[in-house]
């Protein structure tokens, strides 16, 4: 869970850098930077914390450079620590690099220590890291040749930005796991986790980076190669992006996140014979489901849960008697709203189950009669191992609990998910997805347990 | 705009002030504090910034004391600066004293000239150091019979609340231009502009304080007092509260902010003749509206704008040719849900009109074929003296301009405002209202406009 | 223990301020603050910390104005806390106010109740709150009226600057207890605590501002007034500026610091009849008298304790068994220059005794075989109620105890402090002292116990 | 310009680091970390900025362990930022490995260049890194064989403390340009570039790591190991320590700073056939220079020259027309000791002249008859590779220039440094020096000009 942007321009684009990062904040809060060449060097900032936080106006004015790269980070891979953040900024072969990394590796341990065994040290423990060494180890002189030797090694989900001091490269792994979207405006060429970081420069979407793809932007001229010649793309899109992690307004892969989650809303309200007052979303992963919910059941939209503004800033943590006092500063029931009803509660997902549980505890004080909890997904049965920070499998309320299980937990009336072949009709087939989290079955093979709890 | 605090109990409590601010943090970003009573002194701490960066937690548990005030504030009379943060604390007669205030004196200038005149000498420029003086000057022993005092010289609109060593008042004017809510939790009593920081913590709620009301909490109990025996308290209730200002889940003077929403969105829908695909909310504030709307109108809701929940924060100012990009960072349309479709724009309010043009013709641009905006409420047509932060008259679109100009102003094929009479219906009747900024009907003459200048 | 500067120009004047305070810092590490007046209007920045810290170049820059005070504080009386910073700036008749201060009245509390009782509100617990009080009470259009009445009430030790929107104006108390120095440079006028602040800016001294007189810039010219007329200025210089407080190149009240130090010095080395190998100076207090004493006593001089040139910034307590490293953090001693030798320490004065003590140990520890102990200044007996922040009698080593027995603490070999008269000698007469600390006799009479223990 | 510590111990020692590295600030002021091994893993923390600053006492507690490096940071080669902060941590063959470096390679470009050919990835651009990498390179198992590879390949100035998870190592270059020291406390181990380090804990020194020498603490003992067993140890030590950069209470291969400069200024006295009224020191940098002089000549000693105690910190920069209040904050002249007199100004070296000539000026504004400079070591004529920041030699007033035009220059009545010789006899031959700086005889053959100014 992190976003990356990438900016190939002729004027200087520390600012357009610093508009979307700020765009595509929710995809990390962790961490942030900008790495910028002028030409000659690459000079980068990067600190713990938000866009707005870190960057002063007088620090991008000195970022002076028209190619660019940035990043936001959610650690998944890799602790919190300032050695982590990213763009990481490199030397070698007497010219500079600088890579932004979305994704996670499933064998960077094991390369980790190919690198060390051969006397390389590390400095950092990120999975970008790794990438990094291996490009600039079988960097030649030719980019290209290098990234495509570097994906011949690294196994997993990765978009990149990768910065040379005079161009731009833009990567998508094989399977094309987690986004990258062209853009342009004007004589200019941007990259972007999501599109909105392209619509708030007021750039247009072009198309997804392919699978596989490598995108160079160097001359003022694109050029597209792959990573393989006989490679035969496989999509397999995270679906996890469409249904929580994206901004209602990305379409990733040709799929409208929000089209797609309204209509996951209609799927499931389609045979439902339960009788309710009103459709009450969980704020805000549950408005597009719960929008599509109540137009097909017509049952009307209620706000029965105010969402605090401010919740995501610091806040000092409830003490454990204090524990419902961190459900209720997030997410306030309206009382006058759901006192006395029969409601319909939609939300995208479940993963732990306790926010549910605490949600449900809240509105049943409220004065609600009834609670039907509607998810528009199915149960998250299995970690990601591409760069999803979903716990380990034992804490997922529905790795191998029934739904019943799960209901009695969480306290609700009753409890559906949504079935996982009407998921992937919602989409359309516009594209073909990972699935693994819902389904176990893995794209690219996962290395054994002791490795991964090690990362 | 401001957001006030109290809490009268045996236990220290900045904990909870902190959790009750932050439930209201919507009412001022601009500066915060919070004043603690020990029962022998009133400590304090106060700063610019939002309620989650002052206050760390090593220093609420410095502040030991059962009894304390708190306040967030969005500046309206008084200048952006330290001396200017709430609450208040001094001392006087031997005691001391600490005063926390949400609205506007209308004779401010005047009292403070008064007290000038005397010898006073004035260390900040918000009208709240004029009703500590006053208090001050006649208090003498008795802090009920010294506000009683206060409120015949100070006239306008306050809600306060105000501490000293062993109790806790809370005072709204004659008029309940202002909220001001009774709490309980156990034995503790909370006093707050709005119910979400009594339900934060909790507590339930009691009820509203009466215009004209003094409430002491002391010695572990409650005791009510008017301003005036005789008095006749007229309730003018805020309708902007009501319509903009307060939370979904506020209940002010009996009237729901949320269900006066969706009625006013309902109200708006009817004898509509246009047709129209979607009704589109402009998040947040248009959200409950369009809820209504479409629940009268039958047209299907769709967010057609996503909202960047991280807006709010420090941000660079773009530039004038950046200026595009100040309203995108907020707000950017989803253009498959408005391409090409004839769109219902739903907004609560029109103030300067700058915004509604911007998010029109973002959404000309995302394809939208039509757009005709509703408003949920009537033409904005005069200042506020109350403490909402409307601009000068000059500045309001809808002052001296028909709803023709309006709509060319702003871009949008058609536009309607909800009429006056229709809104207050909306309310139920449930109290009755200061609806000046819409009607010019001021309850408490206005100064003249020479002296309201230098305010 | 603060430190004060004015400054009246035709030019902007906050960053000669800025240099101006930051050469009197050793006066006042807490806080400081600069208020400046662009002729209609006073602005100020204040704050806790250093001079450079504090301010930056930017806000600098935007405190326009040609008249100005500034301040550096040590806290004596008030607590440590923001409200406490000066200089104070307050509103009073339609105009403004700033003033800041240097010492401490004996009748403060006092005073503060007598205004207390007439209804006036104290915000912070400073004396200073209470000359302004007083200022603006007074205040009917002339300034120096209002000064001279407000010098009636006031009793004790005051150097302060005043400024209105169109004036400066320096005051010293009558018995001129605290420094305060008036320079020139070009057209501008300067007041400041010591002559460093004058000379930092190129300015030449004119003369010491008389006890008792009030000088104002106004109108491009000084005029004096006095206190009263018939009144007959008795200096008491504290003699402890002297001694210690102000830096080797002040001249106060005719005396220059450095030439009565070393006098000091020279006049204790007479009729010395211990025999020892080198003379070793307490940096940096120290050195001056050192100096002397190796001229008078041809004993050679020797720098037998480094000092970090660190300390005094931020620096994390030592625990009480590390309670060794915060002195030698400090002082650490040079071996090779003390091992077996009989030397003559140095030092200015004795007030706890506990600083000497951890010295007097640690060149033990390092090898000196005999330690002849000498003050240049007699015993400190009596606490100062005029703004040195000596510590109540009963910690002072000297109250009631004799020589030897501070020998004996201290643990050195021998102990002689400098005779008081000898010590006046010293100044050549070129002023009378204040000399209260060493013999009780306190030129204000001063309150009683109660009263002062609870300033 | 550096300073670095070492501790192993058998308790937590984040603090005594702390303490440690506060006593050796003179060496760098720009950045400063700590790391520590908690027998596991290594933790770090490191800023720019002064340990004061950097390090919070919570902080502090929570980097647990018992043996740890610290580092100050003054820049040399590497520019300014925080990729440059020491102690570099990193991770080769599965274990961790920490390095802190005081010195400069002479050889660090071709490293450098050598190891990107390898496609090695550099981070930062500082010597140390290049150290870092070779050392993890040929690391296979045994911390010792790869630092003797390491030291075959770098070559310059460096001493070094590097840690493993259960190892601390202290190295010195085979010349031994830079100090080291080694001291004890109880059972712990402390390595330090200043002896003060060690004094400040309470331990006591040991002896000087020597030239080529490899001291590993490991299970509880030290053990020695060389460089190479043929290799016989020449020792440079830098003579600059000496005359300026170690504190006064620093003995380094044997000679005490105090006692070498205190002789200095002696020997500078001899045969002088001026007549002056007072030697004057340039503080704090002349003091002991001065004292020797004084000493020799039986001239008195005075301080016509006050140094503010708060230079060195944030300081807002004058602008050119305010350049001498950068002198005159720093260093304020004390009129009335130099009216009128010749003065021997004493100050320990002449690097740009520009100072020199500011101070000169001022003494003379200050009334001052004649003034004799005085420098207690001969002219800077050349740049220094191995680590002390002398500006490039077309910027040293002395390369190229004999005496007559330096004084002119300066603006001195007379002007005398001591003789390379008579500096050397003032050691007595307690070692044998690097003098580069002053004679161009460099120990360690110098890199063409083109690579060492593109270092």
């Amino acid at each position: 869970m992190c976003g990356i942007v990438g900016i190939y321009s002729n004027k200087d684009i520390a600012k357009e850098l610093y508009y979307s990062l700020y765009s595509i904040q929710h995809r990390g809060q962790e961490s942030c930077g900008i790495a910028i060449s002028n030409g000659d060097n690459i000079n980068y900032k990067k600190d713990m914390g938000l866009v707005g936080d870190v960057f002063k106006e007088s620090e991008l004015a000195n970022l002076k450079g028209s190619i660019g790269i940035g990043h936001v980070r959610y650690s998944t891979a890799g602790g919190s620590h300032l050695a982590n953040c990213q763009p990481l900024v490199g030397r070698c072969r007497k010219r500079e690099l600088a890579l932004a990394h979305n994704g996670n590796l499933v064998n960077a341990n094991y390369l980790r220590d190919m690198l060390e065994e051969d006397g390389y040290m590390f400095q950092a423990n990120s999975d970008t890291e790794v990438i990094l060494y291996i490009l600039a180890r079988y960097y030649k002189g030719d980019i290209v040749e290098s990234i495509k030797i570097t994906m011949d090694y690294i196994k997993g989900a990765y978009s990149l930005v990768i910065m040379g001091e005079d161009e731009l490269v833009a990567v998508r792994d094989p399977h094309g796991f987690r986004p990258l979207v062209l853009g342009k405006k004007g004589d200019e060429y941007i990259f972007a986790s999501e599109n909105c970081a392209i619509d708030i420069l007021g750039g247009e979407v072009i198309r997804d980076v392919e699978p596989g793809e490598i995108i160079v932007a160097k001359d003022g001229k694109l050029k597209s190669y792959f990573y393989s010649e006989n490679y035969k793309p496989v999509k397999r899109s995270c679906i996890f992006e469409h249904i929580y992690f994206a901004r209602n307004d990305a379409t990733i892969d040709n799929v409208n996140a929000y089209d797609f989650r309204v209509k996951c809303g209609e799927v499931l309200a389609k045979d439902e014979d339960i009788k309710a007052d009103i459709v009450v979303p969980v704020p805000d992963s549950g408005w597009a489901g719960a929008v599509g919910y109540s137009n097909e059941s017509k049952l009307p939209l209620s706000e029965g849960l105010v969402k605090n503004r401010y919740v995501g800033r610091t806040f000092i943590k409830p003490t454990q008697e204090e524990r419902e006092i961190g459900v209720k500063i997030k997410l306030n029931p309206l009382s006058n709203v759901v006192k006395g009803k029969s409601i319909v509660l939609v939300d995208d997902s479940v993963v732990r189950g306790t926010t549910s549980k605490l949600i449900v505890k809240s509105l049943r004080d409220a004065g609600a009669s009834e609670i039907h909890l509607r998810i528009t997904s199915p149960p998250v049965q299995y970690s990601c191992y591409y760069g999803i920070d979903t716990p380990h499998r034992s804490n997922l309320i529905a790795s191998g609990n029934d739904v019943e299980y799960i209901r009695e937990y969480i306290g609700c009336d009753s409890l559906k998910f949504l079935d996982i072949d009407l998921m992937v009709e919602a989409t359309e087939n516009k594209a073909t997805f990972c699935k693994a989290c819902f389904d176990g079955d893995y794209p690219v093979k996962k290395l054994d347990r002791e490795e991964l709890l090690s990362c």
